[in-house]
């Protein structure tokens, strides 16, 4: 769906982030090292450190669905860079009048604005307004539909590295509803181009894509035989509403068959770290003594989240 | 309604902008040349300049109507100044609480606020606020019920300027529900300040207000026969409440009496510029072909709003 | 229900504020002391001075509850302080996708915020939070339920002080719904620390909780008779929601029992002065020409609220 170089100026240079897929494993290297730059770890307490890199630079949050947290890491990680933010939650305002999204567009890109960072509930829409507006403008995805949510998939990159140093021995876990998830798309694509040994999908049948084996991934339905020699487990949220779309049994079901459990964690390697997007279902996907547990890096994804929003905005936005 | 003398100081400076009726020509132009000061075109990319004319002032967009394109600008417009600004969507807030408008404003001033932006569904609302607002506070009115929409009227009239130099040789028509219209009125009384030399409206009869040429302006109910020797066309939005109202047959006939197309765009001088405050009805009141086209400059028109109403704000808040 | 250490550091400076109980007067008066820095007398209009005592530092604003009001002065007051402060309505957002508030407050805590502000209709919800929340984290209690409004009570303490110098002479005098009022709760805690003479509720048994007296406070149910020898008159708003509770017959009654009027207020000392938290229900708590009249200052208090709040945030910031 998405041509690498719609994301790239004629230089190579990262434009747009819409999507992994296409990149290459230097982009995504730098993304990561430029994340680094804005920790200080000289006190005891670790900060962010704020830069005027964007400053008279404004961003639009452009949230056609509602998301407290990223929108909030966006915004933080946009005013640390000294941009203006404007938030513009769409569901409830300019839409109303029934203005098109391309008339939208057009209308905010004549308020001088510099990027646009976009939650949309169907598929392709970031990709859509990258290709149709300004060329001084850049379009960060925050998750589009079921597609894409290529700033997670960084943040779950950044803290593999933190703890793992080396991507290229590692065996990562994505378990849960694949089917749904723009976050395990992204994940696959980031983990395939940094060139990990194994990605390994575990998922009923009924919540993994046709032909999932394509994406360079291989299959399991079952934990036990799923953890096994695994070095990052990377929990999926489980969408409640799926529960009634006769994809799942029950909750309680669910949980026994692929909930992470502390009894089930102790199948993976013995220094396994587990990940999760959030907002977690405490008892449904993942038992509350994993979540909360020593081999849990759940809290560091968010707060690596600040520094990649602001590795992407920066090099996006000056390229 | 409105004496001049209220949007002014002693010393007949900007106070106050709630309407360009009883203002001077010398007063708006002002507005236009200092809107001027506010664009960059050093570079390829036209720019905004952030000046911190307004710096350690607060602003506060105080909307009891939804608008996100104009909120959005004043925001925008303020933050490029430097200064603070607060939105509050009265709407769901305080006076769900069952305050009075007077007890909300007179809050807000003990608050050190110095500036309120209002947009509200009554007509007089704005003026009414600057009548009881303390002295060192201004109100700039961002469109009241029927009445006026003052930084429209004067985004439209630099963008006229900014196309034809000179107002005293033009000819501009109005197009379609003037009945209803803040901006049509807002901009009859600016554009007859600034001395046009002729302002038409054209309209169905049951889309004008009785005895409408009191304000200064020719009446068309034929778009052949309005549109001669124009220099300026303004569209304006059909609000698509009005067809259940009796006042409109529908939409579709609407359309093919007074929607602007492309045939007969030509009726006009072959220079004219097609203006249209937004969001547009796109196949309503105006062909997309037209609305597109090379002789539209409505994307101007939202750009010259921010430096417009930059413009109006350092000049109030400064007076 | 709180004990005093969590709101210090063991160096005995202010960590949180939840609530004025178990504070020191010293504590108290630094924190007037302080508010009072943040005025600018220089001009004829008084102003706040802005201070960038917590730049790079990021304040969230977390309300459970809607508040326009107490929002805004606290987003002013942290912007006055170059603090960049985030806006989330909880109501509406995170935890429509079932998050509990724990987990809300360990993600927002890991986006390297450095204080919440919280408003929550259950009483402790702040004290659950800062008890909770990572080591370097303040929090300041906003409102929660009934049991506390300390910034509330400490704006209400600065405005006595600002007309009647020192506490130990003065009788005060708490009219109305004691019973459902944090407002009133927080005040007595305040006044007492402060040492005023008398502190006087004045209800109706029915908005009175049951040994009120242990508070230190004496008891009224008469207005003729409670307003005697009085300095200082606190009305609190009735909650419209009681009359339909049986608590009370109804607003008329109500008024004639317990609003204040001009008649009522002559029974107190000629210089006593009114206040009310807001917003006022005119007509059923108070009368127009109270709240609007020269004893009144109510208005004050809103003015007082911003710099007390930036004093609160200071100090508990930066201890």
């Amino acid at each position: 769906m998405m041509t690498s170089n719609l994301q790239l100026t004629a230089e190579g240079k990262l434009k747009h982030f819409l999507t992994p897929e296409g990149l290459s494993s230097t982009l995504l290297t730098n993304i990561l090292d430029k994340a680094e730059t804005f920790f200080d770890h000289s006190a005891s307490q670790v900060k962010i450190k704020s830069m005027p890199l964007l400053r008279d630079k404004t961003v639009v949050n452009l949230f056609f669905e509602n998301s407290t947290r990223t929108r909030t890491t966006f915004e933080l990680a946009a005013k640390h860079l000294g941009a203006e933010v404007v938030n513009m939650n769409i569901a409830t305002s300019a839409t109303s009048k029934g203005e098109s999204l391309l008339d939208t567009i057009r209308n905010l890109e004549s308020m001088f604005v510099d990027a646009f960072v976009v939650r949309h509930a169907v598929s392709g829409a970031a990709h859509f307004i990258a290709q149709q507006t300004a060329s001084h403008i850049s379009v960060i995805n925050a998750g589009d539909g079921q597609h894409a949510h290529p700033t997670q998939a960084m943040l779950d990159m950044f803290t593999i590295r933190q703890h793992k140093k080396d991507f290229s021995h590692l065996r990562v876990a994505i378990v849960g509803d694949i089917l749904h998830s723009r976050v395990a798309r992204s994940e696959i694509h980031a983990l395939n181009i940094l060139g990990v040994k194994e990605i390994r999908v575990i998922a009923p049948k009924t919540l993994l894509p046709a032909k999932i084996e394509t994406l360079g991934v291989t299959v399991s339905h079952d934990m036990a035989q799923g953890l096994e020699d695994i070095d990052v487990i990377i929990m999926l949220r489980l969408q409640k509403e799926r529960m009634s779309s006769a994809l799942l049994p029950s909750e309680k079901e669910y949980f026994q068959c692929f909930g992470l459990t502390q009894n089930r964690l102790k199948l993976a390697k013995p220094d396994a770290i587990v990940m999760h997007p959030g907002p977690i279902n405490r008892g449904v996907e993942i038992e509350s003594q994993v979540a909360d547990g020593n081999q849990s890096v759940i809290l560091q994804q968010v707060s690596n989240g600040v520094a990649v929003r602001m590795a992407v905005m920066a090099m996006a936005m000056l390229s």
